[in-house]
């Protein structure tokens, strides 16, 4: 299903002849070996010979190869270099620390360091609340990572997933001004884990826990809101139910039905399953199956593992015992947050009239999503290149501008409910339909809803 | 010995009433009350009334509720409200994390994060090297502190000690544009404040150590430099020392004496005192005596701690035992690291001629310097409102700058000797006098400069 995406953008830079059909040609050329071109400029012109530049979406890097190669067999053309405009913004990393105060001269540096900043250490040494209003805790996030479980990628390790996590700070500025840090950890030790976190904590006015491979990350965010106060969200679990949970009170107004009558599949019990089931409890829903790799889990069953003994006592109420495909017949609601490719349209059709479908696997959801429109009445993925797009990107930097406006300690799933809904609430009635049951990523008031829903959960 | 300073400046707000000599009386009270008037702005005119923020310098609160007092004692005068210029500067913090590159459409996310970054997070994992060229790792830097150590004040704790990690923050981008972050850890333990920096370590291309308590820094700066890829420097110790024999080289310039002949007293072996030592040895000089609180260190005692054991063995040479004030009989350098007012100018007075004389306690000198000047040829302090302050703002920086520009992983001492000669050699033979042995902290070149110079000793 891989199509040409910018996230495979590249640029070739190209020698060619100066005849009059050129640009028509190269632009052809790279059309027809399947890469859309997005830019085209003319960098030098001689008597001659013309530089230019090809910008164009690809699918991978082989792809990118095919098409410089269909440049090549033009007549008399020559790639010069093709470049990564994913790798080029990368070059030197994504984000820098500025000074948010002056120093040009003496006077800045004597009040910003010493002598001055002498009376503020002191003020804090004597009051330590005081750190959340004279030091950058007020307004800072770690974004903490071990790099066992990023992105579909697994453990690639610390080093490897820091272009993620400083994407994720990235965001957390940009949506919503909340200085966030990358902390990647050379270590998958769950008690040196939660020891480093507890140590560098002073510098921070919140933890977000990323992709940490589950079961450690529950024990990590379990014993960190235990041990810290300061809020900590495990956002593969709880940013994932937030969108999820607003999507689904959107969806259920298109099809009419309510959460508490609905019968909600889930697949997939790791970090991000297990949150969904809590929340679409806290939510109202009372028959949720939730499904592993060897299918329904239920009460009939012996577990050695909390969460999977959890699932079985609090969910499945009819005790429901078979594979996911057998789950999906005639239930409303279908959750996948698993694997790739686990059922076709026909699985889709057995499921109940005005069925909803959020296959959010990724890159390859659960079911191929155009497909399961022909069966469904709402489907939404991960992807962004499919209508509805489930994207953590709508909740994290709200939550935490939140959190922090509040000086919040601890985070409620009265909280995680407040945001879902303000996130829901961003689509208004003219604007609901089928393929928009979730705002734009960039709509720019996401994050100051859900900021002030948490800040009115806070004060309720 | 306490003046005025505007790390203590604040600004008065008061009601007064419109009469003519008004701004004069203010101005004259401020002033008699010993304060220096920095500015005066009328905030809001009335028909009878004004609205005057006073702004002055005062050396401390106590000062600064006598200026209040003094303007209260005038005829129809109130004082509104007093705001410390000091604190105010710190509110939120004095830095923050801003984005590189830019988010404002889809195109930009799939490149910066999700889809587009997973190709970057494989090359990484595929090529850990490239995370240099990939990451932030490319410029950042690392502000550790256990906070036991903290300017004059002492053990503080992390987050008191977050206001000074954050202003040195400001100045490594302010001045060489480096990124660099607070890591305030809430622990005092030697084993496991290594195995915290070591676990954070991928996402810095550099570790410097601060406010760490002796002999505790010394154990976790060799540790990490062993066991770290990175460059570790203990600003304490090694900036201090860069910045000192940077004044001492220009200094024995203006006195004529060579650094193998002239008789060092150092009063003082922390973490500084030590790192000075060293490096004086590394530039040639051959007799240093180096004095703890109970006199100078010789090799006919028994010591305990290596670092004394060092220095037995390695300074020193004719043995001399006695007293700081009898070890400065004579000697052509007193070097102080120490504490304040260990001498009088009387003392100064025994020295050798032309005797130079560096009073780096702080706030308050080992020797009062304006008197020390009757007797020495070169006084320098820690001090901004002396001449010669010898600030290690001049140093790390620059070295950081160098350090991350050449990718380096270990320090070596001949790089902090081309350091300090970089910044001496600032100070051209026009400009050099005795009251001019060092570049001001805001010269914009002394950063360049120590940065091409590590980068030229790297190359060597």
């Amino acid at each position: 299903m891989a199509s040409p995406s910018p996230g495979n953008s590249i640029t070739l830079r190209v020698d060619a002849p100066s005849r009059i059909s050129i640009t028509s040609e190269l632009a052809a050329a790279v059309a027809a070996a399947g890469a859309p071109v997005t830019a085209l400029d003319i960098s030098e012109s001689h008597h001659d010979q013309l530089v230019v530049d090809i910008t164009c979406n690809t699918t991978s890097e082989q792809h990118a190869e095919q098409v410089a190669a269909a440049l090549e067999a033009l007549e008399d053309v020559t790639v010069r270099k093709v470049s990564d405009r994913t790798f080029l913004m990368h070059l030197g990393g994504k984000l820098e620390v500025v000074p948010k105060v002056p120093l040009r001269n003496r006077d800045d540096l004597s009040r910003a360091y010493t002598p001055g900043v002498a009376r503020v250490c002191r003020a804090i040494a004597e009051n330590p609340d005081d750190a959340r209003r004279l030091t950058v805790k007020r307004n800072t996030v770690a974004v903490v990572t071990d790099g066992t479980a990023v992105l579909g990628l697994g453990d690639i390790g610390p080093a490897a997933a820091l272009p993620v996590m400083e994407g994720k700070a990235a965001l957390f500025k940009q949506f919503a001004n909340v200085d966030a840090w990358p902390v990647c950890l050379d270590t998958k030790d769950t008690e040196e884990i939660i020891r480093i976190v507890k140590a560098i904590a002073p510098v921070y006015g919140g933890v977000n826990l990323e992709d940490i491979a589950a079961p450690r990350c529950f024990e990590i965010e379990a014993r960190l809101r235990e041990e810290l106060d300061i809020p900590v969200f495990h956002d593969d679990q709880h940013g994932t139910a937030i969108v999820t949970l607003a999507a689904l009170v959107n969806a259920l107004k298109i099809v009419q039905k309510k959460i508490e009558d609905v019968r909600i599949v889930v697949s997939g019990v790791g970090a991000a399953g297990n949150a969904i089931v809590q929340l679409l409890k806290a939510q109202g829903a009372r028959n949720i199956i939730a499904c592993d790799r060897k299918g329904a889990i239920h009460r009939g069953q012996q577990h050695t593992d909390a969460h999977r003994i959890w699932i079985a006592e609090n969910t499945n109420p009819e005790a429901f015992s078979g594979t996911l495909v057998e789950a999906l017949k005639g239930s409303d609601v279908f959750i996948g947050v698993s694997a790739p490719n686990l059922f076709g349209p026909e699985e889709v059709a057995t499921m109940a009239e005005k069925a909803i479908v959020f296959a959010m696997a990724n890159p390859d959801p659960e079911t191929d999503p155009i497909a399961a429109a022909d069966h469904a009445a709402v489907v939404a993925t991960g992807r962004s290149d499919f209508p509805n797009q489930i994207n953590n990107v709508l909740a994290f930097p709200g939550i935490f501008r939140g959190l922090l406006d509040a000086g919040v300690s601890d985070i409620t799933p009265a909280m995680l409910v407040a945001a879902a809904r303000a996130i829901a609430a961003r689509v208004s009635d003219e604007e609901l339909n089928a393929s928009f049951i979730i705002p734009s990523v960039f709509d720019p008031h996401v994050a100051q809803d859900v900021a002030a829903a948490i800040v009115a959960a806070v004060q309720a």
